[in-house]
């Protein structure tokens, strides 16, 4: 199985791609779109979306895992993170890739194993089940790996591959 | 001077064409991007995605108005819509046309003549503006109007003429 995880944003979009077989995780590709804060936002949106399309094209993946949008109180920045989020569904809608959403609860439950975990301990987590040698930098990239290994551990439950049937 | 009006949304997409030549609008095409609640959400983004670039390309217009975001205490609304937006200015910029923001106020401003204007009279204005017998429905396309209207005043005055040079 072969998934990709975003970390929705504006200026920086974190991207992983894990493979996971045989119960084991493996970091196949990761980074994070970045666009410059003096761009016009229809600009960024267009170089969101250009790039999320060459990563699909790259990455033969059979899912997407998308973080689902929180509720804050700066409702400026709800509302541009959301418009960026907007673009990156399309772009997996139109490579044809399933998306699936998770909340950080669900990421945390999945990744550390309760649902009040901190953020380190996840990004520790998502370090450890995917073998490498340090937490990947941004912090978006981060959680977007463990995106990815949320949505595997989901899918590749029996639960789950019941409840698809 | 040819615009696209835009009042977006997730549900419903209002759009509206107008035509600006000698200080006289005229309504050249006008309807609804709809798309159905139990449609999946990337699903309903691609709908109008496509049904975006597909105006585009049956009107060749120089500029795109589109509604602001507003604040609301619907934060999880917002976000749909925001969503939404997201992909409708991406198909603006896909299609090459420059993309002009206005704000609730600034449409009041330029079509009733005063900021304060109650929804009612803009429509009416809109009305009277286009040479239409009636208000067209739903109000998202008769928003959408306005918003080309307001476009169509704020480009063609003088002094944006000038700031423009």
């Amino acid at each position: 199985m072969l998934i990709l995880g975003i970390d929705p944003g504006y200026a920086i979009v974190g991207w992983g791609v894990v493979s996971y077989q045989n119960n084991r995780f493996k970091p196949v590709g990761f980074g994070a779109i970045t666009t410059p804060a003096e761009m016009p936002f229809d600009d960024r949106l267009e170089v969101i979306y250009d790039e999320m399309q060459e990563i699909l094209r790259r990455y033969p993946v059979e899912g997407m895992a998308v973080e689902t949008l929180f509720f804050t109180n700066n409702q400026k920045t709800a509302m541009a993170v959301s418009q960026a989020r907007g673009v990156i569904l399309l772009a997996g809608k139109k490579m044809g890739v399933p998306i699936h959403q998770y909340t950080p609860l669900q990421v945390k439950q999945a990744v550390v194993g309760y649902g009040r975990a901190e953020k380190k301990q996840v990004m520790e987590m998502t370090r450890l089940l995917l073998g490498l040698d340090r937490v990947p930098k941004p912090d978006d990239t981060a959680d977007a790996l463990a995106l990815a290994i949320c949505h595997c551990h989901t899918a590749g439950s029996s639960l789950y591959r019941i409840l698809k049937k």
